[in-house]
């Protein structure tokens, strides 16, 4: 699990009883997903196609840094599949996990197209590549 | 399934795409199952703890009406699970479902605590008792 | 008078003296008015014209959950008018009222164009027909 | 009428027409009505007791600069009586107009209370009377 | 300095010491620095390129009214210098000032183009001259 | 420069023009900064008080994944000093540059406190010996 994105957990982002809102979480996990699977697969065309099993493991309060950690499950051919864990960068107490995201590639026209992934790639190395 | 939210697809809820976020319709989904578990259970203090296998079955496009659906699975002693539908009002076309949305009836402390219904309840039902 | 979208009151939609903020309620009216408009005149090139008497009858609080009722006055050549009321959905203490909500329909120019609806239509039913 | 406040129509503020949705010009309407009765009326706890006559003159479109204006038309003894335009800043075509926005001035408890005010007053000179 | 634009710092504006969250200042600053220098250079392409020296001198609290003051500092030949000073409206009292803040003057093809413009212009005057 | 938290360019953050709002950066970058600040100073009340030198380098525009990158300039006794680079994710073209983001550390009463720092730290360092 690689953690990146971090959030400071602010008045907006609480339900009325004064914890992080859930469906704040759900929308920031949504757009990690998103972005990571965009990054991986070079394209922008990428759609969050099923999500299966989210536990909400505790909260989070106002002021509280959390962060979002992703990790590839598995490559399909038009497919990439992600666990997401979201815990807090203080004390690693876990928040939510998620354990399957399947995101899809799709090409110009909106259907599922395979992508030719088989690995996690770095942008460093990519760059450096072409560099060459 | 009982429909009563509706949402207009704005601006601010696309993602790069120009199709409706994902992340925005898990926060609508996850509020709309807040309140209704809310109205159900007569306690404001109510968690998401758990959600199961979300469908992303088709997509909807800025100006589009959208209606989410609710309905009630199961009673438990501390919990209520419901299901969700998200549809696009005009067409009826099902734009996400989600299976099963588990929320927690909490006390005072915040620990799971039994709510004491056994069915679903309406809100003018309460009210016309109330004036006997 | 029927009510659909409904809403939780969360901590963004307060004003800072810790009620309900009276523009967060006019744009959720504002909207309601719109998509409700775009359902009836099945077109989504509808402005809102005019909006007369609004009153604000009792305030909504964090954590209320409240509902927008919305009623048709009037169908005009190439407009619509509404009325609504928003209330307190555990309660049914009307939160506020407007008397009219005049919505006009737009053809591809933007200019008022004849909608030719005449009374209130149902989603169901125009489905309903067009499967015959 | 004088104008204050100024906008710049961007994406987020758009409804699915491309043009300025009519939710948030009522938003910023209602909260420049606010903070300017706060100023006059050197009380925080003032809120929105009654609009009325709302005419959507002309539409704004992404990238437009709008001006807020704000008119004293009567100091009632709890209450205050605006009336606002908004207009294009660049061309000065009126956008919105509302005739009467009826503020009222509470106490500690939320009750009516006179405000003492009969004139607009300018912070200026009330902050150089306190240093006499 | 001129101040137009005022701003109710509402809860979604705080951070979560309950002060006025940096970010959302230094956001209202840009669009009042973008929306002043599209009024002086009559052009909409207009991009911010440098800004220099933000002292934050005091915080704001929910509830307060400020206001943001800009002055020309310098019309160079494609830009145009601002600066900028944010204060609270009931007390005079500065909360940031920012010494330079370079705006862009573009064409069409989002290269720096000359504007024209020497000193400091009101848009009355420019629609009184047009009515000549 | 460490760079962590990603996001990616939705159409709520652009301006008018279609490319990333400043002021929508801006605030990203005082949140990281703020967040990586209370990290290093294990301290949730530490303020922005000095921001110089922004060099706006290049823009992006929607769909863009972006990065922050933070990195310790110094530890003062009651301050620490923090320069910022956002790049796009993919080509690491660099969007802007800020030299210097001075925060302050508080103690309870909002005065400016030491914090006995003196070295970047990592929280699993900090975790790992407090299980010893």
């Amino acid at each position: 699990m690689n953690y990146h994105t971090r959030k400071w957990v602010k008045p907006e982002d609480l339900n009325p009883n004064h914890s992080l809102f859930g469906g704040r979480l759900l929308q920031w996990i949504d757009e990690e997903a998103a972005l990571y699977a965009i990054i991986q697969l070079e394209n922008t065309k990428v759609v969050t196609k099923f999500i299966s099993e989210i536990n909400f493991v505790s909260s989070a309060k106002q002021g509280d840094i959390i962060e979002i950690g992703i990790e590839v499950m598995k490559f399909g051919s038009t497919s990439l599949t992600l666990a997401c864990e979201v815990r807090n960068k203080m004390t690693h107490q876990t928040i939510i996990t998620v354990d399957k995201i399947v995101m899809v590639n799709l090409d110009e026209d909106g259907n599922p197209s395979p992508h030719g992934k088989t690995k996690v790639e770095f942008v460093k190395d990519r760059l450096n590549q072409n560099r060459l």
